[in-house]
C-alpha cells in the first residue's frame, strides 16, 4: 500500500509564496491571452498548492504510471490553474506554451483537453462533466483493486481528487454523479469545492441555495465542512483527514467544503462575477502583484520557489516504489500481473483475432441453423455472450433498462456496494451520468466499457458522448428499441431524429445493423476501436 | 382565496371501494391492451384516490379552468392510473377509449400526452421532466399571482401536485428542479413521492440509496415523510397538511413520501420489477379480483362508484366560485381583469401586429445609419429591448449566462426569492431544467418563456426542446456563441453538429439569421408562433 504522503513538515511562509507564484503565473497568462478566467485560479491557488504539493500521487516524468492519483479539474474554465501546476511540478509543459495559453496550436487550450496536455486526466468545461468522469475513474481504481489486489500486494491503491465550482453542483449531473458515488460507496473520491458564492450571473444566493453540504451527506458521503480555503493549515488539516480516511475499507466519499472569495488578491475585484471571465488588465495585475508583494515580472517564477514547486525526484521515488511492489506481486502473481498490465496498456488480449474470428463464425453458422429473423437487441446479447469471455475487461450496463436493451450477457457479474469484484453495474435511470462516467472508466484504464438505454433517451446523454469522441475514448453505447415500430409507448419514446442526430456527432461510429451478423461485427468492431466511441444502434423487434 | 377543500367527512370504506375500482381498471386495461405498466398504478392506487377526491381543485367539464389545480404524472409511464382518473370524475375520455389503450389513434396512449386528451397537462414520459415542468408551472402560477392579485381579490391561487416515482429522482433533472423550486420558495408545489424501492432493473438498493428527504430537506423543501400510501387516511392527513402549510406566505415546496408496494393487490407479483412493466395475466388478473374480492367483470364499475367518484357537480360548483372571485375582481379591476383574460387565452395584444411592425422598421433605420455590423446576439437584445414593452408576458431568462447570451432587456424585472413580480429569470447553471420548467410555464399559460445557453449546451437540454416541440409550446431558446468562431474556448465549447442537430428535431422552428434584420424577424415570428417552439442560433461576433 501506498505510504502516507507527508514528506515535510508544512512549511507555512513557503507554502503561502507557492501559492502566490501559482496565482501571478495564471493571471499574467490570462492577461497574455487577453481572453480566459483569472477568477477561478486565484481563489483555488491555496487549495490547489496544498493538493498538489503535499497530497497528490503523481510524477511528472511518467503521467501516464497506472497507480497515479487522478486529478479533475471539472470548473474547466479554470484551466489555467492547471497548466501551471502542471508547468510548476516538472511535467512536460514548458513555459512557452504557458505564454501560449488559449492560442491555436497550443498545448493550452481555454478548456483542458485530454491527449493534448500531458498530465490533463479528461475534457473538462461542459460543467457537471468532470465530476461524473471522476465517479468513472475512482469506481474503475475500486473494480480493479477487487480484481488485481492480493493479501500483501497491493499494486492498485490511489485517489481520485476533483475541484469543483458552483457551476458543477448546479447542474443535474452532478447529482447523478453524487448519488452514484455515495451508494457504491467510492471511498477514494476525494472532492474539493470552491464554494466562492459567485456564478456569472452574479451572487448565487437567487438561484442556487441548496445546503450542499447537507445534500453530499444525504447521498453517503462524508463532509469535511467550513473549511478557510485560503488557509493552508486548514486545507492540509482537510486533506491530510480525507486521505487518511479514505484508507479505511468502509470509507465514503469524502467533500472538503473550501470557502473561498474568487479572484483572491485582484484589488477591487474580489467577489465579484466581473473576475470570473475576463483578464484583470493592465491595471488590475499591477494591482494584484502590490497585493501579494510580487515584485517579480510576468511569468517569472524565482528560482527557490520553482525548486519547491518541483516534484520531479518526489514523483519518480513514488513510481519506483509502486514499481518495486509491482514487481514483487509479478513474482507472487505472473499471470494476473501480465493480465493487468495489458489492460492498463489497452492491449487486446493476444488471439484475439483469431478467437473473435472463431466466435463470430460460431454465431453466424448457429443463426443460419436457426433460420428465423431476430432482433438486433437479442443478436447484441448473442454476441456479447460469446465475447465477453474473451475480453475480460469488457464492463457492461444499463441505464435501469437491462431486460429491454439486453446488455447483461450469459455469466456476468453483477457490482453492489457490497461486491466489488464484478464487471456489470445497474446504473439506476441516470443516462447522462452513466455516459460521462464512462468516459470516466475508459480514460483510467482497465475497462472497455459499455452501456445501454433507449435509443431516444441518447438525447439525455448526448454531451457525454460527444466529450468521448473528442477524448477519443473506447467506449460503447447501446442504444436499443431504434424505431417507431416500438409503437405503444407513443411519441415521447419514438426514435425519430435521433439516429441522424447521432451520425453528426464528429469521430462517433454509429452502427445500425441490419441483421444479426451485421450486429457480431458491428461489436467486434467496436471494441476493436482505438480511437473513438461507438454507438450500435438496435431494434426491439425481429 | 379557494376555501379549503374538505366537502365530506372521509368514509374510509368507500374511498377503498374507489381506490380497488380504479386498481382493477387499470389492470384490466393493461390486459386488455397486452402491453403497458400495471405495477405504479396498482401502487399508488390510493394517493391517486384520495388526492382527486378530496384535494385536487379541478373541474371535469372544463379543463382549462385558468385557476384549476394542475396534476402532473411525473412517472408517465403509469398513464393508465392517469386516464382511468380522468374517465372516473367524469372528463370527456369516455370507456371506449380506456378499452382502446395503448392503440394507435385513441386518446389513451401508452405515456399521457397533452393535447390529446383533456385534462393531461403535460406530456411525460422521459423521466424527470414531469417534475420540472410541474416546477415551471408552480413557478408561472406565483408570478401571476404577483402580478395579479389584488387585496380582497385572490384569482391567481393553486397548487401544481406531482407524482414522481425513483426513476425521476434518479435523473440528475430532477436536482435542477428540486433546488430551483427550493431555491425560489414555490410554496404550492406539493409532490408525492411512489416509494415503492423498485426500478426496473430490481431493487433500488444497489444503485440509489440517497435519503431522499434529506435530500430534499437540503434543497429548502418541507418534507412529510413515512407515509404509508396505502392507508388512506396517513395519506390525506398527509395532503390536508401540505395544503394548509401551502397557504402560508413563506411556504416550502412540500414533498410527501409515500412508502408503497408496486403492484399492490397483484398476488405474487407484489413488489417485484416483473410487475412494473409487463401486464398480470390472465392468471394475475383473476388473482387480483380474488385478493380486492372485486366480483366485477372487467371495465365495469358499480353505480355506487362511479357516483362517488364523479367529480362533475363539485368542479362546476368550485369553477363558478372562482368566477364570481374573478367578477368581482373585474369590476374593481377591469384593466388587469381583461390583461389576465388576454393572457391566460393566449392571445396576442391588441395591435400587436401594427406595433411590432412600427418597432422594427425603427431598429431597421437605426442599423441602417449605424452603418456596421453587429453580431446578432446583440441584434437579438435590441430587439428584445424594442419588443419586450410590447409582450407583458415575455419571461426572460439565462442558463447563468445572461452577459453572454445578451438576453436581458431593458427595464427587465428580476426574479428573485423575494421579489416574484418579475419577468427575469437567472436559472443558474441548469440547461435542462430550464428548458423544461420553461415547458410547464408555457403549458401553464400566462406567459411566453425564452432562455438563453450557448449554442453547444443545448445538447444539455435537447430532450425538453423536443418535447416543446411534441407539445406544440410555444418557448423560444436562445442560443448564442454558433460557431467555431467563438474560438479561444476550444472544442467543448464550439458547436459543431448541433446547428444541424437542432434541424432534425420536428416541429421545431430553428433560425440562425444572417443579419440583424433577420434576427429582429425571427424574433417576431417565434414570438408570434402557436403551434410549437423556435430556436435562434446567435453569433458572438459582428
Amino acid at each position: 500500500m501506498n505510504a502516507p504522503l507527508t514528506p515535510q513538515p508544512l512549511d507555512a511562509a513557503l507554502l503561502q509564496q507557492m501559492a502566490d507564484a501559482l496565482r501571478v503565473l495564471c493571471a499574467d497568462a490570462v492577461e497574455q491571452a487577453k481572453s480566459g478566467h483569472p477568477g477561478a485560479p486565484l481563489g483555488m491557488a491555496e487549495m490547489a498548492t496544498v493538493l498538489w504539493s503535499r497530497h497528490l500521487r503523481h510524477d511528472p516524468a511518467d503521467p501516464r504510471w497506472p497507480d497515479r492519483d487522478r486529478f479533475v479539474l471539472s470548473n474547466g474554465h479554470a484551466s489555467m490553474l492547471l497548466y501551471a501546476l502542471l508547468h510548476l511540478t516538472g511535467h512536460d509543459l514548458p513555459l512557452e506554451e504557458l505564454r501560449r495559453f488559449r492560442q491555436l496550436g497550443s498545448r493550452t487550450p481555454g478548456h483542458p483537453e485530454a491527449g493534448v496536455t500531458p498530465g490533463v486526466e479528461t475534457t473538462t468545461g461542459p460543467l457537471g462533466q468532470g465530476l461524473a468522469n471522476a465517479v468513472g475513474m475512482a469506481l474503475a481504481e475500486s473494480l480493479l483493486a477487487a480484481e488485481f489486489n492480493r493479501d500483501g500486494h497491493t499494486i492498485v491503491d490511489h485517489r481520485t481528487f476533483v475541484f469543483v465550482g458552483d457551476g458543477c453542483l448546479m447542474e443535474g449531473l452532478s447529482q447523478e454523479a453524487i448519488s452514484l458515488a455515495g451508494t457504491l460507496g467510492l471511498g477514494k473520491l476525494i472532492v474539493l469545492y470552491d464554494a466562492n458564492g459567485i456564478s456569472i450571473d452574479g451572487a448565487i444566493d437567487d438561484w442556487f441555495a441548496d445546503d450542499t453540504p447537507a445534500r453530499f451527506r444525504a447521498c453517503g458521503w462524508r463532509v469535511i465542512d467550513a473549511v478557510d480555503g485560503h488557509d493552508l493549515l486548514a486545507v492540509d488539516a482537510a486533506l491530510t483527514d480525507a486521505v487518511t480516511a479514505s484508507r479505511q475499507p468502509e470509507a465514503k466519499p469524502t467533500l472538503i467544503v473550501c470557502r473561498t472569495t474568487i479572484g483572491k488578491g485582484a484589488a477591487g475585484h474580489e467577489g465579484t462575477a466581473d473576475v470570473h471571465g475576463a483578464p484583470l488588465g493592465r491595471d488590475g495585475i499591477a494591482a494584484l502583484r502590490t497585493t501579494l508583494n510580487w515584485p517579480h515580472p510576468p511569468f517569472e517564477v524565482p528560482d527557490d520557489l520553482r525548486a519547491a514547486w518541483d516534484a520531479r525526484d518526489a514523483g519518480a521515488a513514488r513510481r519506483s516504489a509502486w514499481h518495486a511492489r509491482f514487481n514483487a506481486y509479478a513474482a507472487a502473481q505472473p499471470v494476473l500481473a501480465a493480465e493487468f498490465e495489458r489492460r492498463t496498456r489497452r492491449a487486446l488480449p493476444t488471439n484475439w483475432q483469431a478467437r473473435t474470428d472463431e466466435a463470430v463464425a460460431a454465431l453466424a453458422a448457429q443463426w443460419v441453423r436457426d433460420g428465423k429473423p431476430i432482433a438486433t437487441r437479442r443478436a447484441s446479447q448473442l454476441a456479447l455472450n460469446a465475447l465477453a469471455p474473451l475480453l475480460p475487461e469488457l464492463f457492461g450496463g444499463s441505464a435501469d433498462l437491462t431486460g429491454s436493451n439486453l446488455t447483461d450477457f450469459t455469466g456476468h457479474r453483477r457490482i453492489t456496494p457490497q461486491h466489488r469484484a464484478g464487471n456489470y453495474l445497474s446504473w439506476g435511470v441516470r443516462e447522462f451520468g452513466m455516459a460521462a462516467a464512462m468516459n470516466g472508466i475508459a480514460l483510467h484504464g482497465g475497462f472497455v466499457p459499455y452501456g445501454g438505454t433507449f435509443l431516444t433517451f441518447s438525447d439525455y446523454s448526448r454531451n457525454a458522448i460527444r466529450m468521448a469522441a473528442l477524448m477519443e475514448q473506447r467506449v460503447i453505447h447501446v442504444f436499443t428499441h431504434d424505431s417507431i415500430g416500438l409503437g405503444e409507448d407513443g411519441p415521447t419514446h419514438q426514435p425519430v431524429e435521433q439516429l441522424a442526430a447521432l451520425r453528426l456527432i464528429p469521430n462517433l461510429d454509429v452502427w445500425r445493423p441490419a441483421d444479426a451478423m451485421e450486429c457480431a461485427v458491428a461489436w467486434v468492431q467496436a471494441l476493436q476501436r482505438r480511437d473513438g466511441p461507438s454507438a450500435l444502434v438496435l431494434s426491439r423487434q425481429a
